[in-house]
């Protein structure tokens, strides 16, 4: 069951600008970085607010390493913006496995590691009305009780 | 201070469609609906988690009814896709007023009624790295206490 949104990715072409312009202007601040070379990403994550399910919401600015990238191919064609969102759950291997069953394409065949060692998964943008949409289930030590 | 994710505004072509795809895909329930003259839009808001700050995150799934409205014409240039996202704030007036004086656009001059009676602004997205951003003061019935 997805209980939370768990962030908003936002492709941006300057990590640090991006980083320093939510700070200066919102006051957010970063609360953990990662390069993701399966991804091929740089990211932060700015937390936002806890949630009822125990998580939390972030915003993941997502800045390429590689053009080739899935994240680098949609900023050549859309420029910086918001590039999808994300929703939390504790069994993101149940809940993607019964999304295919209802006939929406799920990207990966296994979930894949996300940020902060989370599993996730993503499902098609036009099986979802436009929306790349991820699921989440965070690492045990971040993974929300229940 | 911005202390919530409030909503992630999603433009779709057909309101019941996409809720229904909502509601089977993910089990979500339509919390709210509304017509907002003004925005030029038909809206469905699904609550999908409480905030730490006594408020909640929605999903706000935007249907145009008017071609010339800003979501209409966003929707004929990009498809359909997430529009815009929003941060809560229990004083949108003394934060759209402190962002202002940092140089980023404001788009309205007063803030106007949004979702459920709330008073919401827009910045403009070429000033926040592409992201149409909108800050919400719930109505004060919806209002987090601090």
């Amino acid at each position: 069951m997805l209980t939370r949104i768990d962030h908003i990715g936002i492709a941006c072409k300057d990590l640090d600008a991006t980083v320093e312009f939510y700070r200066a202007t919102y006051g957010f601040e970063v609360f953990h970085t990662e390069v993701n070379e399966e991804q091929g990403v740089r990211e932060a994550m700015l937390k936002i607010n806890e949630t009822s399910d125990g998580g939390a919401s972030y915003l993941q600015l997502l800045e390429p390493i590689r053009e080739d990238s899935a994240v680098g191919k949609w900023l050549a064609k859309n420029g910086e913006g918001v590039h999808h969102i994300a929703f939390g759950t504790a069994d993101v291997d149940g809940d993607s496995e019964a999304i295919r069953d209802k006939g929406v394409r799920v990207l990966y065949e296994q979930p894949r590691i996300g940020s902060m060692g989370s599993r996730i998964t993503f499902l098609h943008p036009k099986d979802c009305h436009g929306v790349l949409t991820e699921l989440v289930t965070s690492a045990p030590a971040e993974q929300p009780e229940h």
